[in-house]
C-alpha cells in the first residue's frame, strides 16, 4: 500500500509493507500547488516509479479530501476510531491504482461550534494506544489541535489559529517592524512571553507590550518574534486544556515546533511528551489494514 | 491660538479663540505622507491663510511628537492633567509661529510593563470634568485605549492592539477569504461575536470558529467580517475593566465604532455614554490656555 499525507502545501508519500516504510517522498506538491486541479496526473507522475514496481493500493488522507482538493470526503462524526475512519474511507476516481481518501473529523466544541480536522486524524490514530486510557494529544502548526483520546477514540477536540495569526500579526502588523528578520529563536524571550500570558489584560492587550517593550529598550530587536511566539502559544496552551504534571500532554509534530510547546506546556502547570516520528505514515498503514481494498495486494 | 491633532494618517487643523472653534481643517497629511520628514514645510502650506490672517501660536499634537514625527517629545508619566500637559510643552522650530508640542503619556501596567499613548491625552483633557470623580475612558481604534481618570487626571492605562488586529486577520489569513469584501456591517454578527467571546477557550480558538461557521453555512459572507469584530472587541472589552451598569465608560472617537463599542459593553455588563465631538479641539483649547506662551496673543 501506497500511504499519502497531502496536505495544503506539502506531499509526503510513503511506500508500506504492513507497518513498515520501505521507502519515502517528500515533494513540495500540496494541493495549492497542483495547478486547475490536475490532482490525478499530479499523483501519476509522483507515484510513477512505485505504481510501475507492481504497487496497486493508495491511501490519501488530509486537505486533498477538501472542498479545495481532489474529491470532498465529508467530515465523520467524533467519537471515531481507527475502525470507523476505515469503514468511512471515500473512492478517488484513479485509473493507475484503487485509490481510498480517509475522511476528516468533525466535533462540536462544547458551544456548539463546529470543528473540523483533515490528516490530523490519521497522525493520531498513527501514535495513539488503542488499549490507552485518556490522553490530550496536541499537534502544534497554523490550526493546533487539541484532541480527547480516550481507547483509542478521538472524542473531541479544538483548534487554536495560533500559528497562521502570529504569521499576521509578525508580517502585517507595526509588530513586524520592530522585529529583526530571520532571528534565530530565543528560548529566554520565548518563555518570558509565556510567562506573559498568564497576566491579567488578555491577549489583545498583550500584544501592544512587544511594541512598548521595544519602545523602551526592554525588549531587543532579535528577541521580538520570539517573545510573540512565547505570547500566543502561552494563550494557547492556557486556554486550550487542563493541565497537570501526572498527565503529560502528547506532542505530534515537527520537532523544533513541539519543544516549544513543551517548554510552554511545562512553564503551564503540565509536562508533555513527544510522540515518535513518522506518525502519518502509521496511521496510513493501520488505515490500511483495516480498509475493504477490492484490488489484490502486490 | 492653532491647535493641530498630527497623527500617523491624519492632520486636523483647529483656529481657535478661547474655547470656541473659529474655523477647521481636516487634510490627508499625516505623518506618513510628508515627505522627508518635511513637516515644517508642511505646516506652513496648511497653515498659511491662518497664519497670514494673524495667528501666531500653534499648539502640536499627537504622532508628529514621536520617534518618527518632527521633534521627539518624552512621555510624561502619569499621572497627569491638564496643568502637568501645559508645563511639559516642548518648543518646536518652526519660523512663521511659536510652535508647541504636548508630550504624549506613559504608564505601567500592573505588571510593569510600559504603556504609551500620545495625542489620545489631549482628547481625554477636551472631554472629562476636572472635578469629575473615577471614570473610565475608552478611546477604540487600532490601538484602543482604556484609561482611568480621577479628578481630570490620567492615573493609567492599558492598549489593546484590537483594530490592527481585525486588519491583519481578515486581510491575511484564512478568515479573509470566507468575506464579501465591502459588506455592509452586520449588527446581528456583531453582537454573536461579542457572546462568543464570553466562552471558554480563548480568542485563538474563538477565531478558528469564523472559519467552520462559514464552513458549515451558519454563518454568511456578508456576515464573517461582524461576527469577527464583535468577536475581537468583545474580548477587548471584557479583558479590559471591571464593567458595572452604574458606572459608564465614557467612550472618545469617531461614532460609527463607539457605537459597536457602546453595543459590546453593554452585551458585556456594563454601560457607555459617548462623549461630545471636538474633544481633541477641546483638549487643545485647555491646554493652550495654560501655556506659558512668550509670543503675543494676535
Amino acid at each position: 500500500v501506497i500511504g499519502v499525507d497531502w496536505g495544503t502545501t506539502s506531499f509526503r508519500a510513503y511506500r508500506l509493507r504492513g507497518r513498515e516504510v520501505l521507502d519515502r517522498l517528500d515533494l513540495p506538491l500540496g494541493i495549492l500547488a497542483v495547478a486547475e486541479g490536475r490532482f490525478e496526473r499530479a499523483l501519476q507522475d509522483a507515484m510513477g516509479p512505485w505504481l510501475a514496481d507492481g504497487e496497486r493500493r493508495i491511501l490519501l488522507s488530509g486537505m486533498i479530501g477538501s472542498r479545495q482538493g481532489w474529491v470532498e470526503a465529508p467530515y465523520l462524526p467524533c467519537p471515531a476510531a481507527t475502525a470507523d475512519l476505515a469503514r468511512a474511507l471515500i473512492p478517488v476516481p484513479f485509473a493507475a491504482a484503487e485509490t481510498l481518501l480517509v475522511p476528516g473529523l468533525s466535533a462540536a466544541d462544547q458551544d456548539s461550534v463546529p470543528e473540523v480536522m483533515r490528516g490530523e486524524e490519521v497522525q493520531i490514530m498513527g501514535t495513539v494506544d488503542p488499549s490507552g486510557g485518556t490522553t490530550t494529544v496536541c499537534l502544534p502548526g497554523s490550526h493546533s489541535k487539541w484532541v480527547r483520546v480516550a481507547g483509542g477514540r478521538v472524542e473531541g477536540f479544538s483548534t487554536h489559529m495560533t500559528g497562521e495569526a502570529f504569521a499576521a500579526l509578525r508580517g502585517h502588523t507595526i509588530l513586524g517592524r520592530l522585529m529583526q528578520p530571520d532571528a534565530p529563536p530565543d528560548p529566554d524571550a520565548f518563555r518570558r512571553g509565556v510567562v506573559r500570558s498568564g497576566d491579567p489584560g488578555g491577549l489583545l492587550h498583550h500584544l501592544f507590550g512587544v511594541r512598548t517593550l521595544g519602545l523602551f529598550a526592554q525588549l531587543g530587536e532579535a528577541a521580538a518574534a520570539s517573545y510573540l511566539s512565547g505570547l500566543l502559544i502561552g494563550h494557547e496552551v492556557r486556554a486550550a486544556a487542563p493541565l497537570q504534571p501526572a498527565s503529560p500532554v502528547l506532542l505530534i509534530g515537527a520537532g523544533a515546533l513541539c519543544e516549544l510547546y513543551a517548554c510552554a506546556i511545562g512553564q503551564c502547570g503540565g509536562s508533555a511528551r513527544l510522540a515518535e516520528a513518522d506518525a502519518a505514515a502509521q496511521g496510513l498503514a493501520l488505515i490500511g489494514e483495516r480498509a475493504a481494498w477490492t484490488s489484490p495486494d502486490c
